[in-house]
């Protein structure tokens, strides 16, 4: 039987692991057959997250335009070739390649209503956007065609404009982008451990100490809410599960999180028992084998010589940019070594997603 | 342990597997980290085979400069990023983007003269050039960087200007190959059973029927010749397999079977037994897993529905180019799928290449 087929549009980096590099490999790995349409960034490295950095400013290539970008689309869609399963998209530079996105997305989506389009709204992190703010717009006219999100903690106050400051804000956030941008499945990452969100969430999820994140998914798509109030009241499943923290940064964390969650999604599948969605179990492989990655990483970066882990010190690292290279190096996702990781259905140290009862009642 | 770092220079295209897709995810599968270093070449669909044909003018994208090669090249450079102990290059349109990579080669066999460099002198097929004739002379002038060289049977004669019509010329163009370009291993594939050969070839090679194509192995990097006399008489170690056809056409082999070649080449561990050589042994995994995969893709494209595996006609071809791009994307190599195939070590329907003893005293 052919493999299913993912349309990944994401950003090309020569060496490392970080947007497509990071998303693809896992993808072929669990079977996916991989169209890879490739944004150049201008950047050799991973830069993305830090592109106002001195030491980042030496890079080559050029940047993929939105008038290449539909070139390629189009002599895909006359050539017959444009038949992905599944699409997905991660890091675009700038609102009118993006556009481009959106207008293959509408074509893909209009001919296939099946899509399974999983749209990771790759914008900033901590509170700093590293994107020009003309794309937030596209975003949120792109998010209707969506079947899954994947905007962290900052992102997703980007999409809503509701700053995630309480219990009731998170609420309301979330029943944004399910009722205006009507998105059946959200998954929001990396989010901090506030007292007021400890205190919302059941004992069952309470992480053991600060060193955590939460990752909380919603989902819309199970036969829950039977009315349009019952709908308004609780407009969807909600799960959650908190992630133990692992010292330092790493990059394309999230382009690997989200091309796991991607090819885990099994919408068709009956769920596994009545307590999960096709949304929470994809989530749990995706969390499960990311932090197990992220485990083996750090562990191989701990085994380095110590100038190749130097710690982050911005004066330091603006003197020598070579630096924060170097540390970057070793920091790499360690996706080849761990392809077993990503092979492995079967990850004992961590738990499923626990179902947040309460959460539009409480 | 840190994996081997190959930097592959291919092209890339978006639908299938050629060039850069046919390769980076075998390497990957065998535990390689690969630099990837992608050059557009205007195509989204493998068209390198049939560039003259009417079919595949649509196609999108731009073509990759040497300018922006010499910019990837020095931003890996700048950063500390260069840094591969294996380089795999194979179809690079242009001689301008080939002395680019040319010049690159020189430098990290400079900085790192274990570098193994597998070159694949990707020019041509069956009498017909499918680049430009400038970049012939460029490949001569790169043949001494190279470790392994894979020129099918036309792009031997190309290299050396010798035309493969009986045995002597044979051993002549593999001498030039050795003793003028100083390459130590030379695999030539896809060599047609001329009468000529099959005379030349011992019984043990011999192939059952037409219906199968040579490849020859040549290796000068074992202890072989004692003095420069007897290396001048028997230059090298010489082995070759037959391997049965599979009907039609397959795009993307050549780059699959050399990014599995490299994959498998040892050349720090000392040979299974006496009568192989770590090139012999690699082509040995290479093949067959080439083959296998061939196999497997057949059989896939067989059970496709009848108007996607139409036989080729150059004239029904040319009023409908669609035609061809249907029997093409059904002959796509079967890699996601047969994954296990390029991870597993043991196949038991080939045979091992055979030591050709009396090759140069023939």
């Amino acid at each position: 039987m052919a493999p299913e087929r993912v349309l990944s549009i994401q950003s090309h980096v020569v060496f490392g692991y970080v947007g497509g590099k990071a998303a693809v490999f896992p993808l072929q790995c669990l079977g996916y057959d991989v169209d890879i349409a490739e944004l150049r960034t201008h950047k050799v490295v991973n830069t993305v997250n830090f592109s106002n950095h001195a030491g980042y400013g030496r890079s080559g290539g050029s940047r993929t335009t939105a008038a290449e970008l539909n070139s390629i689309f189009e002599s895909m869609e006359q050539n017959e070739l444009l038949m992905p399963s599944r699409l997905l998209t991660g890091y675009i530079p700038g609102a009118e390649a993006l556009s481009a996105v959106e207008k293959l997305a509408t074509k893909l989506k209009h001919a296939k209503p099946s899509l399974t389009y999983l749209l990771d709204p790759v914008m900033g992190d901590a509170g700093r956007l590293y994107v020009a703010a003309d794309v937030i717009p596209v975003y949120q006219d792109m998010l209707p065609l969506a079947t899954i999100i994947t905007p962290n903690w900052f992102e997703a106050e980007v999409l809503t404009g509701i700053e995630l400051k309480d219990f009731p804000s998170l609420r309301k956030a979330l029943s944004i982008l399910h009722l205006k941008y009507h998105v059946p499945n959200v998954v929001i990452t990396s989010i901090l451990m506030k007292p007021w969100l400890i205190a919302a969430l059941p004992p069952s999820i309470r992480p053991p100490d600060d060193d955590h994140l939460l990752c909380i998914t919603s989902s819309t798509t199970a036969t829950h809410p039977t009315s349009r109030s019952d709908f308004e009241s609780c407009p969807s499943i909600v799960h959650a599960q908190c992630v133990p923290t692992i010292p330092g940064y790493f990059s394309g964390v999230g382009d690997l999180f989200s091309a796991l969650l991607l090819a885990h999604f099994h919408p068709g599948r009956p769920p596994t028992t009545s307590d999960t969605t096709p949304l929470s179990e994809a989530v749990f492989q995706a969390l499960a084998k990311t932090h197990t990655l992220l485990q083996l990483t750090h562990e191989q970066a701990m085994s380095l010589p110590e100038e190749e882990r130097l710690a982050t010190d911005d004066e330091l690292d603006s003197v020598d940019p070579l630096r924060r290279t170097r540390r970057m190096r070793g920091r790499e996702l360690a996706l080849i070594q761990g392809q077993d990781i990503i092979r492995g259905s079967a990850l004992d140290d961590t738990r499923s997603l626990v179902a947040w009862d309460g959460f539009w009642s409480q």
